[in-house]
């Protein structure tokens, strides 16, 4: 018997691929607002493995709201450095204080906190030193009474702590991957030990107007790796030459390529950095204000406002609900055949079970000789199966195995 | 001429009303994302003024980055306290120093800053006391040089900051002005005077299945009003009846109304703050994480990641572009026949002048008997007489004209 | 029977007034140092009020470290602004949680912390208002088990929180006495009156060379009623010849007087503020850097490192025996005859009642014709004295009418 | 021909240690007032060597005012843990722009601040590592204009930028020895390495009564190399005993040692760190509240309140007239003969060279066959010599050749 909460419909729009225009953003790994997702995101995850070696259990936290205050600093060709360093705090509530066997267990916040951000950043960015570069901070309350409360209550399905949607979709358009992978392209092993002075903040605008997909591309180069001038001219020029042929391996579409277009040669504009990342001088970033689950900004998509780093992996549907969407979008694209376009909106109820959504809709846009009736079916045992096994979210989560951001 | 940036497309959509499933969210007046939004937006205005009224333009700034930190209190029947206060921080860039006439004047960020957030506040907030409960810092920083190179060297028409894309639609669905009306009449004056144990953080998600509407309303209230129990219950019910009927004039749909679902009277469960909003228990805000510019959130429509609070008004097209984009689709749903929905897509190239974007797009579902190419010229004619016009808008947005969250 | 902690000695020494030479300084109610001091004990007396209010006595607190750092200020003639806030940070410990019939109590810490010094400063800076020129901050955690231990293990007299000394000295000499005199002159209300211009934050550095006194006194000025040079420079001499009259009536000495005299009126160099605090502009304090008890600064005098400012009034000895040693110097002075200088110096034991401690020393210069076995019997008695009422001079302190700084 | 500013003057004083009874105290080197004087002045320190390396000069700062915030921790036998970390903040002003050959050279202010507080840590204490347990933070402002005046109108002898006095003393009494003394000898490297237990945060407090010393000891012990009860009651016994040889060398006194006589073994308290230090666990600190620059703290001595950490070792008269007044007593005492205690006291005037003091005045306790005729000259070359060479501290400041606390 189907779940009441079920939706599904057809949509009769033009598959993005097939439209004339569309326009897609990467934040990419050294972008002020990734580099404070994943701090947000990396305190989480600390929180959870103390949580579960310690007590067997995630405890409630959650610390989604961050803020990165860029630093200030001085690039040069061939040096520079940071005279400001960034300032990184996180906010949130977290379980502070564990009574076990009639004795109050004090949980090291701080210490996971502080160290878990100064990890994320060394393992993100190769010249932004934490221990230099960065002060962390953080703000993090012992949760209020009644979140716990609703926390805790239940001892099977965790109960959602808010009314929250998560929106997912399958698959990315053609230009959507390109502008995906190049980011990851040009923050590859690969391209960092060929051009390692290509910064880890790499922004990739792309616009495509019918066959011509446009790509701005900005990225942050490393100031002490560029002794002069036109040492960065030739980096940016080989910068352009591999996403060019990059692109044409991904796509037969016209693909123009811009690099640094605010660059101003003859005025000595260049967008050197010290650190590879433009949160060294001035540029903030705030938690959930990068990319979507999928890596991407795609304003002309359905997409959740929420942001998924920080929150807790259990009963948050801010965040879970979004991974569920996105993997029972995949799911249906991937097993169930004439479909075009799928798209996932789940929302939650605050305080029911989180196997229990208000709703979990399907919309498709179909290829022309498929029926909605003809696969119906399918789609819902899809949903169903992967509502069912929602709660296994939180270990994949837990594991990296979710992209987040 | 048509100019080249200028693109028209139909969608072959079936308009969101008429599809099956609708979800939409409104964060109200004096939910924590709310209120950091207006405190980085009312900074921005500060300045803006200070530089207007000494300076005779406005200087280069960007402040939309903020932390709300949730504070810790102890609501109860008849009273209660603030136990920790709110922690508000807004972050950014603004021009500093002036040099005039030979000799350097300091701006006082500083001043301005505190003042503008605290006037933000009180005149947000009845109970929420910036004095006594919040705690205002601030880190703004002098602009780098680069981004002040380029909003300077254009004496004429603003050079964009970056290359970032505003969206637009028009009109709001039933749902969607349901969901908006709804915070907006539980925040109106006449209700604050009927029903004052409202508080201002009142965040409303509608849910629409075919031609049924549900409303989950959180709305947090005053404790000092609610002398017990039984008056809250009284309270929330009459929240309750107050909005079905106030539905009923708005739509002709059937809407199911559920107000704080989360209490649990049994329990001691109730939404009590001595503030009227969540933000004094540990609930955080980020900017830029709560309503777009028209002041929902709604996942499946169109729409930019881009924060409007805080951006400069000037060249900052992540503000001034969401800003052209909402008004050009009004703008062309007002004047042109025909039309069910229209989307706008404006995307900037950083570093050109703000009236020469990289694409102004619009997408259109049509009226059955509606043929683009009949309303193809007038569009075009809104459009680029919205976009020759862009620089119009910083001064409605500083007026206060324009709706930003 | 002779408490065996009592020791009292003879001194050979000069008197300090026969002395040739005499250092004495006062920072005056508005200098940085008084003003952080005063914040630190404005939280403490707060605390205590608390604590007394809800639970009938005074719960373990010590908040006696604290830092201001200068604002940003644009004064001039006429007006100016200041540019940057003042912050003010109180850290230390406080007892957050009560539990009272099973039941846990949060105390409202930070915001008795906020108002506390937001009102301190309001009731001694005519001109400097919390809440457009200062952001308060506070750091304040719960105690450490051990001290709260200490604390607590006591039911009659409470324990020494730490191996502290207080020392105090009685008569203050003509100079001590102009010194401190002379800045509560300019301080007080009929001057405040009269020389309105005249700021809070007022040094006086007073040096005696046998019968002459030289007095350097810096006085912040308040620059929006000052409206030109020569209004100023009038200022400067009223204050001065004020200065001239004030200390004929105090002393017979010849006195000299010098107001701001690092100002050069040729190079445009006055010492004009915004508020009437060089805290506005750049000038740090911290607590404990300020005025001993008497309010003095004395260095060519035995005296105490400690500060008292901001330590709980019961068993911090560091605050408690400050004040028990100048009591006992005073009463000593007062009550017995022949004796030109009393010196005290009480020494406390951690963890031993606040009325057992580990040496009460007294030194005594005599009086010619005065025998030390004369008048030991009459010393011991005092000293037992007071010791034995050490306890009431915790409510004493809360009363405000002990100085502390 | 004498100086006008020499004053001498015989104290008809008995020496202290002829006195009968002496109280003096020595705070660690890992206390948390020790600590965050070393935290303002390597701050100091490295802008020094920054200037003079780019700039050939010292420019102005003042960083003289810090807050160290204790953090949380849960030490046990065999382990524990840091829970929060210590906050350490420095404040202050500093010269943050330079202008040369028309071009604004920027200083790495945050930086040098930052890194030169870590490595301090580094250097200080063996358990305590900066980036797991500290945050570091700085509020450090561009000096105000009429300082930087004063500071850079002399091209010769800096001008003093207050007026403030220094004090210096000798020689130590045999009670002053030993418990500077045995600080040094509880943190020398040889018992470090035989009783590693022992952490750096060790606060002695001696009291002298006729001939027999008492000395109060408190050493943070090192949880993770103390197993269980037994070897910290082993540990805290051997540490007495060795202080007792230890005594035993320095002085023929009879010396009482206690060492924690807080704890208490059969409530199960133990002065137990992770990191050897109570700064982990609430105990703060304030720049300038510990140690004068001998090491001690002497209340029954003449001494000055001025904090030596973080001024600048060129015009802070602060700092450089007890640096002054130190060396001056010591070479008095050491190249004149017939004096038992020397005192001097030496006190600038804002806005002269720092070689024109107010007063250079120097106390003088003989032996009883001496009179002050005959060593007047001596003492008078001395002074003036030592005044002549005042600009000479700033670079044996410099080279860390000068014990500040």
């Amino acid at each position: 018997m189907k779940k009441g909460y079920i939706h599904i419909e057809q949509l009769r729009n033009i598959a993005i691929e097939d439209l004339e225009v569309e326009i897609v953003e990467r934040k990419g790994q050294g972008h002020p607002d990734s580099l404070i997702d994943g701090a947000s995101e990396s305190v989480s995850r600390a929180l959870c493995e103390y949580y579960i070696q310690n007590y067997g259990t995630i405890l409630h936290h959650n610390v989604d709201k961050g803020l990165l205050v860029g630093g200030r600093s001085n690039p040069k060709f061939g040096g520079g450095e940071v005279i400001e360093p960034i300032y990184v705090i996180v906010a949130g509530r977290a379980t502070s204080f564990v009574v076990k066997e009639g004795k109050v267990e004090p949980i090291p916040i701080g210490k996971l906190t502080v160290s878990a951000i100064k990890n994320f950043f060394k393992s993100n960015m190769r010249f932004l030193d934490p221990e230099k570069h960065i002060i962390v901070d953080y703000k993090i309350k012992q949760g209020s009474a009644d979140l716990i409360h609703i926390f805790e209550k239940s001892k099977g399905i965790p109960l959602s702590n808010d009314t929250s949607i998560g929106v997912g979709f399958a698959p990315l358009s053609p230009t959507e991957k390109l502008v995906l992978e190049t980011e990851r392209f040009l923050n590859s092993e690969k391209i960092k030990k060929e051009i390692p002075e290509l910064g880890e903040d790499i922004k990739v605008m792309g616009l495509r107007k019918n066959k011509e997909i446009s790509l701005t591309i900005a990225v942050a180069t490393v100031s002490s790796l560029i002794p002069d001038r036109s040492h960065y001219i030739n980096t940016i020029e080989d910068a352009k030459k591999r996403v060019e042929d990059f692109s044409s391996k991904i796509t037969d579409m016209d693909v123009k390529v811009k690099v640094n277009p605010a660059d101003d040669y003859e005025k000595g504009v260049f967008y050197l950095t010290v650190t590879g990342t433009s949160a060294e001088a001035g540029d903030d970033g705030n938690t959930g204000r990068g990319n979507r689950l999928n890596g991407l900004i795609t304003p002309l998509r359905q997409c959740s406002m929420e942001a998924s780093a920080g929150k807790n992996p259990v009963n948050h549907t801010g965040k879970l609900f979004n991974v569920l969407a996105q993997k029972t979008a995949d799911k249906i694209y991937e097993e169930v055949r004439g479909i075009r376009e799928v798209y996932t909106r789940i929302l939650s109820c605050i305080g029911n079970p989180i196997n229990r959504p208000q709703i979990a809709s399907v919309a498709l846009v179909l290829e022309k000789n498929t029926s909605l009736s003809s696969i119906r079916t399918d789609i819902e045992s899809i949903i169903e199966d992967q509502i069912s096994k929602v709660t296994d979210l939180t270990s994949l989560i837990l594991k990296g195995f979710i992209q987040l951001f």
